[in-house]
């Protein structure tokens, strides 16, 4: 390694990076379930789904400029990097770079930006430190709503998303928390982790105005804020209409490109509708949320593989069927 | 007026009442025009279009506690009473205030909470004064939408609404403002009034993909906020797909009740979208736009007329033909 | 009670009123204790050490228009009443009201309105309920200092009102908290009540920069937020010199009216200063979090008396001697 | 310019930087004046004063992967560098990264990072240019304090750090602004700027409470925001004093390290301190300032001076020497 760099892609001078042996990586339990349920047929394949980027490994190798890792450090890795160089990054939105480069399958050994990647916890297993991938869209969402004590919550979708988004609306001290689903099981998996009431939903439109009395009633207070983690035109009307006026709904979920809303009753009401992109500096917070026991990411992973082509296929079968898959974790 | 008060109707002691003459009151000159354009079978008589909250006149009697101000003085009127009892309005957010008493056909005499009485400034007119109302929709939007000199603003509709949207964003400082309208001479009056350029767009859904390019093209830089003061599916995915990456597009005309939307989109890109109830607390800024030349509404009153059944008729019949009446003002 | 009000004061007209039984009424015990340990000639009894304005009771009437409560419901009551009049009450702001009204010495019966009495949750007895005024300066503070579950917090003081800081900064997601006395026997307590690390520190001013050094190793992580619960020149020299960079101090003791402040190195650090006053919107938060057991506020009640002349004299002796005492309670 | 890259020092990998030959380098006619008449012993030289880093100039040569700028472009030049690794940086406060580089002597030539250039409008000249590095600090510290058109403006201190803050607080919409200083000259020069009121101060202490009465009485109406540009004790008492409840004092000036402030009354009242560090993301805010002549600081370039030895020591005399000279300007 010449001059304090490292041999590799286009990541940097590689005085500051790190290279990393993969030993955790997650690939999402998706919302395949809840897809199948609305009978969609417009479903496309969203960015959460992708493999890879829900990783954590080992410190192999340190940039001469690199000094809070050693060789050795088990890390978390942050997969975006971004451009730091445009408008957005400046300002601190840094997730919604235009130049933003993603990690894509991070199997075996990557060399990645030193900074993007955090040591965990001597409590926080590898497994766990991947999880902060998920964790953080549910950190960002919650950050964007500006969940705290205050704010009751309800989340449409109890897929891993909408578990995650769940821990951690509690993790940020939400009083009361209602998710929602089409799903029996997904709702008692939900129960278990700590939601306070849960409301099973039909997949038809027609039933939105008599839900939306009955997750009032299950919430029994204002609904604060919702999360849509579906992303379906109902799941969104629904939230629309739970959410009481000067709250906010925050579209997680991305089932339906196109969505048909009653918009402009909630816009009179000032219900603010809020989007996320991925996360930004969420990784910290969620090992902290780990480390402390806050947050407890160990039921939501239901299925481990090793790496053959054997176990790949097995996985990606698991994971695809739904069932009671959340998150299925490759162990390299 | 006995120990203080005044004899009213409910609200409150009377002895921080006050007792006006109306003198100047509006109505909208609507945007009725944009929805024949539009074609929309769907419309529904929005709060905008009532008569009578855009009033202005001048003090008869105040109550005993009443310290700001004295018979003779010309005073604009802010129409919504809240109860200040409710969490909203302890919360400041008044205008969401589920109990709000709203000031309904103030013709010739009322009586009125004082602290919503604002002074005009002398170089000020009471139909000016009257003119606050429809400003405090553009104010209130304006704020919500955190408008400042470092954002560029699409305007949606070329109405009065989106004309005082367009007065006050410049008033905020904005730096360039692009208006969109299916009329060539509601466009041209936008001109005058200040847009730095217009877009003329026609009603087919099919346009939007070219139309977002060409309202790109005029603003010549990224669209930081867009103001929706038409409400149709078709505008609103206009500003989704307008407005960049971590923007606003703030809801405020209401055409549409259901809309279908592009929303996924818009929320991966983080372009929150905003509604707004009314206003809060904009009486006094608006004075001060009007004080200091920074909005001059003179041109938007473009019909006055007297107050004899006749002249009444004829001035709802103007209004409601729409054509180049922008605001049509009674004078008492 | 004729025609739905009540015979009372100048609080209203009566059918929003209600009229309470005081069963419970706290008096602060104070900072004498660390008064007396700086040894400082210019201290002044500030607001937070009236009696009185920690209260709860039993409702015994309420006036019509009064919905919420019913005679026997047990309230927790919030005692400022603002004008709702003034642009500070419209901008939710109503703490800082010129007009403000403030309840004094409220014993056995007081006419209040409705909407600033606060039902007890069924678990919350009338003594924490009395303890929602003390709570609410923390949560008042918290939110100001915008303390969430990503902010370390450093408290000066562990006085009454450092205590209940503590306990709220917790209660809105602090990770890590550590709290600074000269008293060890107050640091036992707070270590007690869930305080990470405490920190014992002299009365000199010239321990300031060695003290910051201590502070900074016993939170062995950036501090974000401090709160100065003395108020004394000394101890905010050491939380504008403790806080980290892009932080915030809180300033909530009142010590010192007059302070030397190495203001201009925190400054170019943009470690902001803010102050507070008393509270707003607080009660139900404050009720939500003793219903929840988030906060637990009995080890706080220290000394408890009657209301003969004997006792009376007693309460306050004990709450100015400090020495053990954090909150002397009477009850009615 | 082998592989893309520029020959140069310690800035990055040389594809995303830029050399520019140097035309236009200002300094500051600085605090001089005020801080003789205020005979102050614990000066001390702070940071704005050092020469060099308000500069602009000519691209000489661009990194392969420069898409903004090209040979022969007028640009003004940030000098910060930031590392974009540090928590600070990430978050959007680049300006507080504990690692930022800062441009030093940028005389003749310097290779820069392209971001940090900015392309001067056509009507924008070199000199101009230039001036966007104090104008910064007026806009860094409006942004913190949140100027806009609904806030009325005191400035203490009329020297060149007070005079941009005044004519940014302008542009930013404030609609009363209100200059403090101790010189008659200064006033004069700042009511020609745009000043609506200047009020002459003494130097003594005793006469603070005296000096706020004149002051409110300037305004005329309530001081929202007062920014300090001399950062002494007596102009930051007064800016406490002076500033509503509710509002906020922005620490500009470094006049005093230590301070004695009635800190305890403000704090009671809200009256918030921030404090600011250089600036972020402003460049292109000024540059749109400049072009559109919302703010015109060629008045505020007093003397120009070429770069013979004898010229930049005659250069350093006039802007130590204050008296007129508000800002000096090389031309090379």
């Amino acid at each position: 390694m010449g001059k304090g760099g490292m041999s590799h892609g286009n990541v940097g001078e590689g005085t500051h990076d790190a290279r990393i042996r993969m030993k955790a990586v997650g690939i999402c339990g998706s919302d395949v379930h809840f897809l199948k349920e609305m009978k969609l047929a417009d479903f496309v394949v969203t960015e959460p789904m992708v493999i890879g980027h829900e990783c954590a490994g080992i410190i192999e190798e340190v940039g001469t400029e690199v000094k809070h890792l050693v060789p050795g450090d088990r890390v978390a890795v942050e997969p975006g990097i971004s451009c730091w160089r445009c408008d957005l990054c400046k300002d601190g939105r840094y997730n919604l770079c235009p130049e933003m480069k993603f990690l894509l399958l991070p199997l075996f050994m990557i060399v990645h930006p030193a900074d993007l990647c955090f040591k965990l916890p001597d409590n926080v297993s590898l497994e766990e430190g991947a999880m902060c991938e998920p964790l953080s869209v549910g950190v960002h969402a919650c950050r964007r709503a500006n969940v705290g004590p205050e704010t009751n919550v309800l989340v449409m979708g109890a897929g891993p998303i909408g578990l995650v988004t769940m821990l951690v609306a509690r993790a940020f001290g939400s009083p009361r928390i209602v998710i929602v689903d089409v799903d029996d099981h997904r709702l008692s998996v939900a129960k278990e982790l700590g939601a306070d009431e849960t409301v099973k939903v039909s997949t038809s439109i027609n039933d939105v105005a008599a839900e939306i009395e009955r997750i009032k009633e299950a919430m029994g207070a204002v609904v604060d804020i919702s999360f849509d983690c579906a992303g379906f035109s109902k799941t969104m009307s629904t939230a629309l209409g739970a959410t009481s006026s000067g709250g906010k709904v925050c579209l997680v979920g991305l089932g339906h490109t196109e969505m048909t809303l009653p918009l402009a009753p909630a816009a009179v009401r000032e219900v603010d509708v809020v989007g996320i992109f991925r996360y930004k500096n969420t990784w910290p917070l969620c090992l902290e949320f780990l480390r402390s026991g806050k947050i407890d990411v160990k039921p939501l992973i239901t299925h481990r593989f090793g790496f053959s082509q054997k176990e790949v296929e097995d996985a990606f079968e698991t994971s695809a069927r739904g069932g009671n898959a959340i998150k299925v974790m490759f162990n390299l």
